[in-house]
C-alpha cells in the first residue's frame, strides 16, 4: 500500500475512554460451537448495559451476513474471516468501546495474530470451555447432525480440529452443571480487577 | 451463506440510542482528494464530542492499514473497499454510535449500495464540493503531483471519473473562500433539525 498516510484523529482513545467513563477493550470468546460463546458474551453485555457501559458483540453471524458474506469455509476463507473481524474489532476497540467477539476461531495462530494487533492487557481471550459431548446435545442450530451425517464437511470438532488456547485470560467452563451467571461474574469481575470498567 | 442463523443480541439499538441519548447515524462525506473529507469529518468529530457524543471516524487512511489491507486500487478492489467500509459503517451504526466515512467514494453506484444498507434517513451523504483546482493546489499528500506525473494510474478527478452525488442529504463547499467553522455548522444543525442529536 502506497501512497497512504495514518491520518491522526483529533479525539484520542483517551479522550473518549474518559468520556465514557471506562477504558476500551476486546474480549475475545473462543469455543466450539454451541459451547455458548454467544450466549455468554450476550449475557456480559446485558451486565455491562445495566452499568450504563455500551458494548457490542461481532459474531459470527452478524458478521458473515454482512462484511463476510464473500466468505467461505475453506481454509483460506477462514483466515480471512477472522482477520477481518480482528481488524473490525479494533476499530470498536479504537473508538473507546468494549468490544466482544463470539466465533469458534479454531486456530491458535489465527487468534495469535489478532492479539498482536492490541497492546497487551487490552485482548482478552475468553475460552469457553465445553466438552463435545454438551456442545452436540445442544447442536442449537442442528449442525453437528449434519456434520455426523456428512453434510458438512471441516466442522470444528468433528471434522476439523480445536485447538484450545494455551494461556487465555480467562476460562469460562461451561458443561451443563456450570452457571450462566457465575460465568458472567468472573467475567465482570476479571474486568473490574483490570479496572476497565 | 448456508447454516447461519441471525443472532439477536438482547440489547438494542434503541436501548443504546436511549442510553447515549442521540440517535445512531451514518455521514458518508465523499468528494476527491484534498476536498477536505477528512478535516471537516474531523472537526465534527470535535463538536459533537464537545456536546459528550462518542463519535468515531472510518477513515481510507486507516483502514487501509488495516481491514482493506489486502486490497489494492483496480475496479474490482475499490468497489470491495467500499463495500467493507459500507458494513463497518452499518455495525458501528447498529452499535448506537454515529459514525462518520471520509473515502473519496467516486461512484455513485457504490455509495447508493451502502445507501441501501441502511433506512431512511439513517444514511446522510455528506457531498464535500470542491473545485478540482483547489484540491490540486491543496494536494496534501502530493498524489495530484504524482497523478499529473503519471507516477499513480486512475487518479480520481485526473485520469479517473468522480461522480458526485445527485441528491446529497448536504453539500458542504469547501474551497478556499469557504470556512471550516460554517461548514461544521451546517452539519452540526442537520443532525439536530432530524433529531439525531
Amino acid at each position: 500500500m502506497n501512497n497512504i498516510v495514518w491520518h491522526n484523529q483529533s479525539v484520542s482513545k483517551f479522550d473518549r475512554e474518559k468520556l465514557q467513563g471506562h477504558k476500551a477493550s476486546c474480549l475475545w470468546f473462543t469455543g466450539l460451537s454451541g459451547s455458548g460463546k454467544s450466549t455468554l458474551a450476550n449475557e456480559v453485555q446485558k451486565y455491562l448495559f445495566e452499568l450504563k457501559i455500551n458494548s457490542y458483540i461481532l459474531d459470527g453471524d452478524n458478521i458473515r451476513h454482512g462484511l463476510n458474506n464473500d466468505l467461505g469455509f475453506s481454509d483460506d476463507e477462514r483466515v480471512e474471516n477472522i482477520r477481518r473481524i480482528g481488524e473490525v474489532a479494533k476499530l470498536f476497540f479504537d473508538a473507546g468501546m468494549i468490544v466482544l467477539t463470539a466465533f469458534i476461531s479454531p486456530y491458535r495462530k489465527d487468534r495469535e495474530s489478532v492479539r498482536n494487533k492490541f497492546e497487551d492487557g487490552n485482548f482478552i481471550e475468553v475460552f469457553v470451555d465445553c466438552k463435545l459431548e454438551t456442545c452436540e446435545k445442544r447442536d442449537p442450530k442442528g449442525l453437528y447432525k449434519k456434520a455426523r451425517a456428512n453434510e458438512i464437511k471441516n466442522f470444528t470438532g468433528i471434522s476439523a480440529p480445536y485447538e484450545p488456547p494455551l494461556n487465555p485470560e480467562l476460562v469460562l467452563k461451561n458443561n451443563e452443571a456450570d452457571d450462566l451467571k457465575s460465568n458472567v461474574e468472573i467475567a465482570i469481575k476479571y474486568l473490574r480487577d483490570k479496572k476497565i470498567i
